[in-house]
C-alpha cells in the first residue's frame, strides 16, 4: 500500500506539470491565429501595454511587501519558512504574468475569430485563452506545494508546518493586493469612463474618443484575470494547507485506513488533499479538452458542462482511488458532498443574479433611483441566506464523517475544478475585451453580435464559479481556524503548558469578537471610497483631454489612454495599501498584545461578518449589473436604454460596481489572509 | 447593613412612582396649556386619532401573540413565569400608550405656544410631553421589575430566574414588534407621501392638499415615541436581569462586599443593578428640572446637558452609595466606565451623523445619486469602528474589575439615563409635529421657525442618546450571553451532568455561528422590502384621491387622510409578522434542535453582525437625511432644493429612511430579543 501511496504522492507535481505543459501549447495555439487588422491590434497592444504596466507597477510595490515580511518571517520562523513564503508568492506573480499574457493576446484574437464570422473559432479562442490562465493558476500551486511536500515530509512536524504555512501567507498576501488592487483600479476605471464619456459627454460605451476606454479594457484583465487568479490560487493552496495542517498537529485525527499505525494514519491523512487536489487537476484537464470538442453546441450549456462536471467527476475518481488504496469511503462522501454544495450555491447565486430577483430590480427603478438601490440591497441581503445554509451544512455532515480534518476536505472536494473555475473566470474579460476591441475598431455588428453573446455567457456562468469559491472560501476559513487551535495547543502541550480553552463566553473572546466584527466594513468602506476617489481623478484626466486636445470629438484627433491608464494604476497602488495593511496587521496586533483567545475571538467575528458582507455586497451588485441589462435588452415593457427608469436602474448599477468588484471580494479574501496569517503566528503567540 | 441595603431595596418601586407621579403632573400641565385655532385642533385629532388606531390595531396582534406564548411559557416553564411575561409585556404597552398620549397632545400645544411667539414655552411644553414618555418608561420598568424582586427574593433561584428572565422576553417582544411595525409605518408613510407628493405631484412637504401628510405625523408618533419607548424600555430591563441573571447562577461571583457570606454577597449582587438603575431614574428626575429651569437659553445645550449629565452624575451618587454600604469601588469604576464609553459613542454618532462625513456626502451628491450613496454607505461603514472599539474597552475594563458581571453592571450604568434619554427621543416627533401642523394650519413662517430650530435640535441631541442605546445594547447582550451560558451549566450541574463547554472550534458552534449570522440579514431584507412595499401602497392611494376627489389640489375639497393612515397600519402590522418571528423562532428552533453549543454560536453570530448591521445602517442614515438638509439649508456652494445634486441627495436619503428607522433598530433589537428568549429557554435545553 505505502508504494503505491508514495507514487500518489508524486502526482501534484506530475499532474501540474503536465497542467503547465497543456496550457503552454494552448497559449502558443492562440498566438498562431490570424491577425486582425491595424487599428485592432494597435488597441489590443495599448491594452496589453497598460495590463503589464500595471503589474510591473505592482510587482514593485509587492516586491517591498515581500522583502518586509520575509525579513519578520526569517526573524520569527527561520530562513525556511521566509523562502517558502517568497516561493508562495512568487508563484502566484508568475501564473498572474503568465495568465495575463495570454488573455491580453487571446482578446484580439477571438475578435479577429469573430470577424471572420466564426462563432466556434471564437468560442475557443476565449477559452484557450483562459485556460492558460486556469491550468497555470492550477498547475503552479500544485507543484509548489506538492513539491514542498515532497522535500520536507521527512522534517519534523514544526518545520513541515512553518514551510507549508509560510507558503499559504505568501499566496494570500499577493491575493489580498491583487484583488484589492485590481479591484479598485477596474472598478475605478470603469466607472471613471462611464461618467466623463456616457454622462458628461454623452457618447456610447467603448466609443474610441473616450480616453478612458482602454483603461476600462485595462481593468477587465487586471482585476477579473490577474486579481482573480491570484484569488483562485489561494483559495486552492489555503485550502490545501488547511487541511494539512489539521492533519499534521491535531491529535483527534480520524482513522482513514483502519489495522495501519497511527503514524502512517497521519502521513495518508497529510498527503491526502494533496493528491485529491492534484486529481482535481487531472479532471479538470479532461473537463477543458471535453470542452473544446463541443464548440459548436451553445456556448451556454458548453461552460455550465465544463463547470459542474469535475467536482462530480473527482467524487468518482475519489471513490475509485480510496478503493484501491484501502482508505475509508467518507473521504468520497466528503468529496461528493463539497461538490454538491458548491453546486447548489452556484444556482443560487446564479438566481439571485439573473432570475426574478432582477426582474423586481429592474420594476423598482420605474419609482426611481431610491426604490432601485433598496431593492437591490434587499436582495442581496436576502441572498445571503441559503449560501450560508448550504456551508453550514456541508460543515456539519463533513464533521460528521472526518471531524475537522472532513470540513477542510469539503473545501478541497468543493474546489476540484479550480482550473476550470478559473478557466472560465478569465475567458468572461477575454471576450468582454473582444468586443471592446470590435466596437473601438468599428467593426460591424454582426461581429460585436458574436462577441456579445460569447459574453453574456460568461457573465451568468461565472456565477457559478463564485458559488465554488464563496462556499470553499468559508470553508476553508473553518478549517484554517480550527487548525490555528489545534496549532496553538500542540506549540502549547510540547512548551509542557495546558491547553487554552476558547470558551465562547470568555470576555477576551468576546473582545475579540467585536473588534473582528469591524474589520470587514473598515475594509468595505476604504474600498468603497478608493474607487469613487479614483474615478473621480479619471473623470477629471477625460474631461481635461476633451477641453485640451482638439479635434477630439470630431474623430480628428487621438487621445491620450496612457495617462488614463497610468492615473488608475497609481491610484490603486495607493489606494490598496490601507485595506492591504488592515487585513494584515490586525491578527498580528491582537495576537501579540492580546493573546491568543482575542485572535481566536477576532477571527470568528470577521468571519461572521466578512462570510455575510461579501456575499451580499457581491449578489446585490451583481444583481444590479442584470437589472440594468435586463432594462437594455427591452424586457421591461415599455422601457429602453436612456428612459428614466433606465437611469434610475444605472444608479444601482454603478452602487454596485464597488460592491460586487471591489469591496465584496476584498472582504472574501480578508478573512482568508486573517485567518493564514494567525496560523503562521499561532507557534510565536501560543504561549503568550 | 443589611437594614439599610433593605432599605434601598424599596427604591425601585419609590423612585418608579415618584417618576410616574412627576409624569402625571407633566401630562396634566400640558393639557392645561392653551387651545390653538380650530383646525389646528383638528389637524391634531386626526393625527392622535390615527396613532391611537394604531396602537390599538397592534394591541389586537399583540394580543393574539401574549395569549399563544404565555401559553407556551406556562407549559415549559409554569403559570407564574407566564404571568411575568404578561406583566413584562403589558408595562411596556401601557407605557405607550401613555406615552403616546401624552405626545399626540403636546405636539398641538407646542405649536401653540411657538404660535403665541414663546420659544421657551415651546421648548417647555415639548420636553414635558417628552418628560412623560420618559418617566412612564423608566418608572413603569423599575417598579415592575422591583415589584416582582421583593416578591421573589425569597423564592428558590430557580423560580426567581424564570419571573425575571420571562418578565424581560414580554418587554423585548413587545418592543420587537413596537419597533419593527412603527419603524415600518413610520418610514412607510414618510416615503409614501413624499413620493406621491413632492415628487409626482410636485407639492410642498406637510401641505394640507397631501392625504399623506397625517400618516406621516402619525408615524412619528407610533415610530419615535411608541416604538423607541418600547425598545427603551426592553433595554432598561434587559440590562438589569442579565446583571441579576449573572449574579444568581453564576458560581464565580466576585466579591462586591469583603467579610461577609458568600451568600449575603450574593444578594447585594442580585439587587444591586436594580438600586442602581433607581437611582439612575432619581438623578435622571432631577436633571430634568434643572433642563426645564434652563428653559430661556440655547436648546441644544439644554438638552445635550440634559442627556450627558444622568450617567456622570449617577456615577457620583454611586460613589456615596458604595461607600454608605460598603460595596467595592469598583461598581463606581464601572458606572464611570459605562457612562463615559456611552458618551463618547453618542459623540461619535453625533460627527458622523452630523459634521465632516455629512459634507462630504453632500459634496459626492454633485456626481450623481450613484456616488452619494456609494459615499453614505461608506461614511456608515466607517462609522461602525470607533463604537465598537470602545464596547470592546468598556467591555475590557468591566471585566477587569467584576468579570462578567461587571459587564452586564456597565450596561446598566450606560443606561443611568434612560429616562432622559427618552424624554429627549419623545421630545423630537412632537416639536416634528409642532411644525407638521403649523405647516398644515396654515401659520405663519415665525411659528414654523421657532418649531423647526426646535425639532433640529432634537435630531442632532437624539444622536447622542443613540449612543447610549446601542452601547448599552451591545453591552447588555453581551452580558446576556453570558448569562445564557452560565443558566446552561448551572441547570446542568443541578441535574448531575458536567459543564457544556461551549469551545469556540466546535463545529457546532462554528454552524451556529454561521447560521446567527444570516438571520440580521434577513431582518434587514424583509424590513427594507416592508417599507417599500408599504410605501408604493400609499403611493396608489394618494394618487386616486389627488385623481378621484374633484377640486382637491385647488384647495376646495378635504382629502382623506383616514384612508392612508388604514393602509400604513395594515401594511406595518403585516409586515412585521415575518422579522418578528425569524426573531423569536430562530433561537428556540436551534436550540431544541440543535442543542445549547449551536445556540451560543447562532447568537454569537448574530451579535457580530447585528451589532455592526445597526450601527452601519443606523449611520448611514442618519447622514444621508442630514446631507439632504445640509443642501436644503444652502450650506453647499451653490447648491439649494431643487438642483439636480439635491434631488440626488433625496436618492441617498431615501435609500437611508429604511436603514436609521426600520432596518437598524430593526436589527438592533433582533439581537437583543434573541439573548433573552434564549436565556428564557435556557432550562429547557440545558441537557439536551
Amino acid at each position: 500500500m505505502m508504494d503505491s501511496w508514495l507514487m500518489w504522492l508524486k502526482t501534484p507535481v506530475i499532474f501540474g506539470v503536465i497542467g503547465l505543459l497543456i496550457a503552454a501549447f494552448f497559449y502558443f495555439k492562440v498566438m498562431s491565429l490570424g491577425k486582425g487588422t491595424e487599428t485592432m491590434e494597435r488597441i489590443a497592444g495599448y491594452i496589453r501595454e497598460g495590463a503589464m504596466a500595471f503589474l510591473f507597477t505592482q510587482y514593485k510595490v509587492l516586491a517591498v511587501y515581500c522583502v518586509v515580511v520575509a525579513a519578520l518571517i526569517a526573524y520569527g520562523l527561520g530562513g525556511l519558512a521566509a523562502g517558502s513564503f517568497v516561493l508562495g508568492a512568487f508563484l502566484s506573480l508568475l501564473a498572474g504574468f503568465i495568465g495575463m499574457k495570454a488573455a491580453t493576446y487571446a482578446n484580439v484574437k477571438t475578435t479577429q475569430a469573430a470577424r471572420t464570422g466564426s462563432k466556434p473559432l471564437a468560442l475557443l479562442t476565449a477559452l484557450d485563452g483562459g485556460a492558460v490562465m486556469g491550468l497555470s493558476v492550477a498547475g503552479l500551486g500544485s507543484i509548489g506545494l506538492g513539491v514542498l511536500y515532497l522535500c520536507f515530509k521527512e522534517s519534523d512536524d514544526k518545520v513541515l508546518s512553518s514551510v507549508l504555512h509560510s507558503f499559504a501567507v505568501g499566496a494570500s498576501s499577493i491575493a489580498l493586493f491583487a484583488r484589492i488592487g485590481g479591484g479598485i483600479y477596474t472598478k475605478a476605471a470603469d466607472v471613471g469612463s462611464d461618467i466623463a464619456g456616457k454622462v458628461i459627454e454623452n457618447i456610447p460605451e467603448d466609443d474610441p474618443r473616450n480616453p478612458g476606454v482602454i483603461a476600462d479594457n485595462v481593468g477587465d484583465n487586471v482585476g477579473d484575470v490577474a486579481g482573480m487568479g491570484a484569488d483562485i490560487y489561494e483559495s486552492m493552496v489555503a485550502a490545501i494547507v488547511a487541511a494539512m495542517a489539521i492533519a499534521i498537529t491535531s491529535s483527534e485525527l480520524p482513522t482513514l485506513i483502519s489495522n495501519v499505525d497511527a503514524s502512517v494514519n497521519k502521513l495518508i491523512a497529510i498527503g491526502l488533499p494533496l493528491v485529491l487536489s492534484a486529481v482535481g487537476l487531472a479532471v479538470s484537464i479532461v473537463c477543458i479538452f471535453i470542452a473544446r470538442m463541443m464548440k459548436n453546441m451553445d456556448p451556454a450549456k458548453v461552460l455550465r458542462g465544463a463547470l459542474i462536471l469535475p467536482p462530480i467527476v473527482l467524487a468518482v475518481a475519489s471513490y475509485v482511488i480510496m478503493a484501491s488504496l484501502e482508505i475509508t469511503q467518507s473521504v468520497t462522501a466528503i468529496m461528493t458532498i463539497g461538490a454538491i454544495g458548491g453546486t447548489i450555491i452556484g444556482l443560487v447565486t446564479d438566481y439571485y443574479t439573473s432570475s426574478t430577483p432582477v426582474a423586481r430590480i429592474a420594476e423598482s427603478a420605474k419609482t426611481g433611483a431610491g426604490t432601485n438601490v433598496i431593492q437591490g440591497l434587499a436582495v442581496g441581503m436576502e441572498s445571503v441566506a441559503i449560501p450560508m445554509i448550504v456551508v453550514a451544512v456541508v460543515a456539519y455532515l463533513s464533521n460528521k464523517y472526518l471531524g475537522l480534518y472532513g470540513i477542510a476536505l469539503s473545501a478541497v472536494g468543493m474546489l476540484g475544478g479550480t482550473a476550470v473555475v478559473m478557466t472560465v473566470d478569465a475567458y468572461g474579460p477575454i471576450s468582454d475585451n473582444a468586443g471592446g476591441i470590435s466596437e473601438m475598431s468599428g467593426l460591424g455588428p454582426e461581429v460585436r453580435a458574436i462577441t456579445d453573446e460569447l459574453d453574456m455567457v460568461g457573465n451568468t456562468t461565472a456565477a457559478i464559479g463564485k458559488g465554488y469559491a464563496i462556499g470553499s472560501a468559508i470553508l476553508t476559513v473553518l478549517a484554517l481556524f480550527s487548525a490555528f487551535n489545534i496549532e496553538i495547543n500542540h506549540v502549547r502541550s510540547l512548551s509542557g503548558l495546558g491547553a487554552v480553552e476558547l470558551v465562547l463566553t470568555d470576555p477576551k473572546i468576546l473582545i475579540g469578537i467585536l473588534l473582528g466584527s469591524i474589520l470587514p466594513f473598515l475594509v468595505g468602506s476604504t474600498t468603497m471610497l478608493a474607487v469613487g476617489k479614483a474615478a473621480g481623478a479619471i473623470v477629471v484626466e477625460i474631461g481635461r483631454q476633451f477641453r485640451e486636445i482638439p479635434g477630439l470629438m470630431e474623430l480628428k484627433a487621438e487621445p491620450e489612454p496612457k495617462k488614463i491608464v497610468d492615473i488608475a494604476t497609481k491610484a490603486a497602488m495607493k489606494e490598496m495599501i490601507l485595506p492591504g495593511v488592515i487585513a494584515i496587521v490586525a491578527p498580528v496586533l491582537v495576537g501579540f498584545l492580546m493573546g491568543p483567545a482575542s485572535l481566536a475571538g477576532l477571527l470568528a467575528g470577521s468571519l461572521a461578518v466578512g462570510a455575510t458582507m461579501s456575499l451580499f455586497m457581491a449578489n446585490a451588485g451583481g444583481a444590479w449589473d442584470n437589472a440594468k441589462k435586463y432594462i437594455e435588452k427591452g424586457k421591461l415593457a415599455g422601457e429602453k436604454k436612456g428612459t428614466d427608469t433606465h437611469k434610475a436602474a444605472v444608479v444601482g448599477d454603478m452602487v454596485g460596481d464597488p460592491f460586487k468588484d471591489t469591496s465584496g471580494p476584498g472582504i472574501a479574501i480578508l478573512i482568508k489572509v486573517m485567518s493564514v496569517v494567525s496560523l503562521l503566528i499561532a507557534p510565536l503567540i501560543a504561549t503568550l
